[in-house]
């Protein structure tokens, strides 16, 4: 079972956060928490949370950072959304922010998120210095080598095979679902043996979300994804489907969850909920 | 005389950064650097700069803070022209960045500056509390309370009166123009009476500086500006000259002229460089 204690946590700070200071914004905000509370796993946030308290440490004082991601993630769909990106009109079965609010606001619902974002953490109670080394860790993995670029490298669409795939999905995906752990890890302030552990595991949860991402895309109905069906293939992306079919993707995928979870027997503290999350991601349907 | 010597350093700080770390990404940083050393007089880190020299420490210092309030700003230029926004095609005389890399690659450039520029202050050297302090001052300047805002009330295009035109000035322009001299300001640690009178002449500041853009627009040649005349009027946009006139407007920027030189009077530290930028935004004619 998915932590759904962690993912309501995650869901009411998120309803708590308020932008706007002045009449003039409310706009803006209104279209910020529209695309921020169209609800979704709330994957990287359960995940900073879940780590927390595999640390022993109480998820509660980290809800400002698993917060921070999940804006970020968000920013991320929003801009990808677009129609001089992927041009997608639905999205959790809801209009995309541009075809509801208009191109304009929908980029600077965007821009608006990620610095809110980069505020949210600077509330990040903690040692000061390891607050500014987890801003380091996710905006490192914001930027070009992560998030941003992973999706400038999809754009770009000159990766051919198999290598070039996963590295674009390491950047694109990868990055800031292993900071999503690697922030909580930092506050943490644990030594680096202590951290391969989880950290392998986030690693190898980023490929498996990917993989199975693909599969989705094709196997699934247009209402279980919430937007149409083979988006990828319309859009000439290639995917782990197009390029090794569905059952030896299908393979890979177990392959990755069976990794991930291996990752975390070396882990000291009470994996359960995390092994969780990644159950849920190789399960998941939509 | 403008502070020719801290922007030169600036432009070669600038000029050294560096983003991508692998060849996929490489054209998402060519697409950044661009922008970003397009020239311009660097009127935002140059303050900075010129703060820290006013209060006694080593301008070199803060090179990271300087740099990255630029980065925000040449990500701020880049989504404001994109076609959805204000539609600008030329910018310092160069075609804006979705004319020469296309609208994805622009919006992602702009993001990629925001993440760059986050990750370059958790790199100021000095105390982990006064940089986090930095940072949320810098991430507040530029979200929805801040220029990210300011942009969203400009194209909502509500604003009716010389009050309303003032407030969204004071978030699109005004806070990032504050910021880079308050963030000094914090990562010294200065109390609040000593920081006032900085304080009181950055935000005068930027106030002066939207007056004679206003003016600008109105009375230089297209060469001059580096873009076409008139662009203010073409988009229907309330300006101080449409407001007030242009004999009104030009009054209104002497008395916010004085203002800012002014404030700074009741400074402790050798304010020439100061006064000389107040100078130089009065006076340019591009």
């Amino acid at each position: 079972m998915y932590p759904e204690d962690l993912r309501a946590r995650v869901d009411a700070a998120l309803e708590r956060l308020r932008f706007s200071a002045a009449p003039a914004t409310a706009g803006l905000e209104e279209a910020m928490r529209y695309s921020l509370l169209a609800g979704g796993k709330r994957v990287r946030p359960v995940l900073a949370l879940a780590t927390a308290r595999s640390l022993g440490a109480d998820p509660e004082r980290f809800l400002p950072v698993a917060c921070a991601v999940e804006l970020i993630h968000t920013y991320s769909l929003i801009h990808d959304d677009l129609p001089a990106m992927d041009d997608d009109e639905l999205r959790r079965g809801l209009p995309t922010s541009h075809v509801k609010f208009g191109e304009d606001v929908a980029i600077l619902a965007g821009d608006g998120l990620f610095a809110e974002a980069v505020r949210l953490v600077c509330e990040q109670p903690g040692d000061p210095a390891r607050v500014l080394a987890a801003l380091r860790e996710l905006s490192a993995a914001t930027g070009v080598d992560g998030m941003v670029g992973g999706q400038y490298v999809d754009v770009a669409g000159e990766e051919t095979d198999a290598e070039g795939l996963r590295d674009l999905h390491v950047l694109k995906t990868g990055r800031l679902i292993a900071a999503s752990v690697g922030v909580v890890l930092t506050l943490e302030g644990l030594g680096k043996p202590e951290t391969i552990p989880y950290r392998r595991f986030a690693s190898e949860l980023g490929v498996l979300f990917q993989i199975v991402d693909d599969i989705l895309d094709v196997t699934e109905s247009d209402e279980q994804l919430g937007k149409p069906r083979g988006s990828d293939e319309r859009h000439g992306k290639l995917t782990y489907v197009s390029l090794f079919g569905l059952d030896r993707a299908r393979r890979l995928a177990a392959d990755s969850h069976v990794k991930a979870t291996e990752a975390l027997a070396g882990a000291e503290g009470e994996t359960g909920d995390l092994r969780r999350i990644a159950d849920y991601i190789f399960t998941r349907n939509a």
